[in-house]
């Protein structure tokens, strides 16, 4: 489905473009380094700082540090990027804005909680092949101790976390685009679902997975049907940080729209940790998540051919302190994205 | 300057598509209502609550009835909406996902603090001219009271305000775009600078104006220079928040890069109030300042031909209080967006 036969109400597109991933980087914490992924990391820091002054500063300097890599493994100058996209979990988004500022680079915030490296990667890809840019980036990062501070109490507190808790993933993704000539192999970003807001009505935050699921069944229901295609079509389909439970959801919410995904599916969160070893409940979280598994291990299995075809559908949480402390709902949303080895 | 013909190294490019604004709608506070530009809006709630629980609630609730105002008058069904662009000032954007989540329209998330709107219009125009839309929507907006609570004190404290201060605007705007034939006539976005971040030091976060004015600066002057035009181009160069102070800023700025805009010049927050009688010092801010002024009074000076070519640079302070607590500089971002009348 090009996108000059893109239907009305269609929430897909695919790229006419070839819109080439030209490197990925990823940089993680001591646990994300000790973890099944930690080869995959460009780059950790065992004491989580990063030579930071707090623990926000510390997330600036992890992305920034993401970045600076992405374009030295790219090949890139920062003054030949044209664009980056990126956002955060952190209110008013200042872990990117405070990393990114340095690099001088035109930037375009996005948020959507643990969603962000899809959406950050679907709008780095537009810019491309709508003509906007020849090179952009797309980014995101979370850090396991500032969102504790943002998101619940200070850690000193020692609160206890249920077990359907996710633990925030202390990571940063940055994927470096470019516009390819056609004849070109590698990985590429061919079409992309952005998605609805979903929301069940879940009230408890402490059960993300549960809030997101229905979001993305909603977000990769609607890619499969506007394609005409089966879960099959993909080797993978890999969802960002619904963990066990949220996992468990998605795949009886789709298998009631007629779609099995039980072998295709994937989910970051379940990947970046040994949810044994690592004492980390339900799985990985946070928008670090999906974008170290993306830009260390995914990209690495499509390099080695592994895996050809892959639904990148990374899931966010769209909650604050406030709207919880109100009694409100978590709604979610997916992004889907889809990546192609050829 | 077509997208075939960018540069690299260019922060701007034109659509060469016809984008569209099909219609704009705008919603305020009390406040809003009885300042010179009351009668451009819509609707407007004497008591700011729009009928909400709580303050976010209140903002969430305006934002969707501006989109839904918007709506009808464009004569588009939210069905017909492939994407909606939004963003807002509270902590992890909860006025926006909680205003759109009941209009089931795929969503992307920005956030570029008060320049919102600029980026919500450039990423919607880019989804129209690059293929991937047929009709989107541009939103965002701002709350006084949700603000305060988010970035200063309760109210109820009545903390001082210095002479620097800007008053958060109770406003949302929404634009609704649709890919047009060449032939028609009408408003259209013609071309977008993104912008970068740009930090002076100012750790005052009382005087967002003097914190903003170089990041708007520095995206006036890139644009001017990526088309090789000069100020006179425009009918006017409006920028979003800079307020009393940040737009004497701003003018020196540009001076001493070469260009003189004290004829075109306008800024929404000295637009949006009456700052002597209304005693909002230094003017109006946030995301609904440039938002409400847009889809208010500007189209509809175009719409009259008083106006033919605008340059709408809304301008952003990107500070949270933490980041402020932490004795953190307020870095400014600008998006520019060209918008013709023919």
């Amino acid at each position: 489905m090009g996108k000059a036969e893109k239907k009305k109400g269609n929430q897909s597109f695919s790229f006419e473009n070839p819109v080439k991933i030209v490197a990925g980087a990823c940089v993680g914490g001591k646990m994300e380094s000790e973890g099944p992924l930690g080869s995959f990391l460009d780059a950790s820091d065992e004491t989580d700082k990063f030579g930071g002054e707090n623990w926000e500063d510390s997330e600036s300097r992890m992305l920034k540090q993401t970045v600076e890599t992405a374009l030295k493994k790219a090949g890139v100058k920062g003054n030949e990027v044209e664009y980056i996209i990126s956002g955060d979990l952190l209110g008013q988004m200042i872990a990117s804005s405070f990393g990114i500022k340095a690099l001088e680079i035109p930037m375009l915030g996005v948020y959507g909680a643990c969603s962000t490296m899809g959406e950050s990667l679907l709008l780095a890809s537009v810019l491309i092949d709508g003509g906007f840019a020849e090179c952009t980036v797309a980014a995101t990062s979370s850090h396991f101790a500032s969102a504790e501070k943002e998101f619940r109490f200070p850690l000193a507190y020692g609160t206890q976390r249920p077990p359907c808790t996710t633990w925030t993933v202390t990571g940063s993704g940055a994927t470096v685009l470019k516009r390819a000539e056609a004849s070109e192999s590698g990985i590429f970003v061919t079409g992309a679902t952005p998605g609805k807001i979903v929301d069940y009505g879940i009230t408890d935050k402490m059960n993300m997975g549960a809030c997101m699921s229905p979001a993305a069944a909603s977000t990769i229901a609607a890619h499969l049907n506007d394609f005409g295609i089966l879960p099959e079509h993909y080797d993978k389909i890999i969802t960002g940080d619904l963990g066990e439970i949220g996992s468990e959801i998605l795949v009886d919410l789709l298998k009631a729209k007629g779609y099995d995904i039980t072998k295709q599916h994937m989910d970051c969160g379940l990947t970046i940790y040994d949810n044994q070893k690592q004492d980390v409940h339900s799985g990985g979280s946070g928008c670090g998540c999906a974008a170290v598994t993306l830009n260390g291990y995914i990209l690495e299995q499509m390099r080695k051919d592994i895996w050809k075809r892959i639904l990148f559908v990374p899931t966010g949480a769209l909650l604050s302190t406030v709207s919880s402390n109100e009694g409100n709902t978590v709604p979610g949303i997916a992004h889907a994205v889809v990546l192609e080895k050829r």
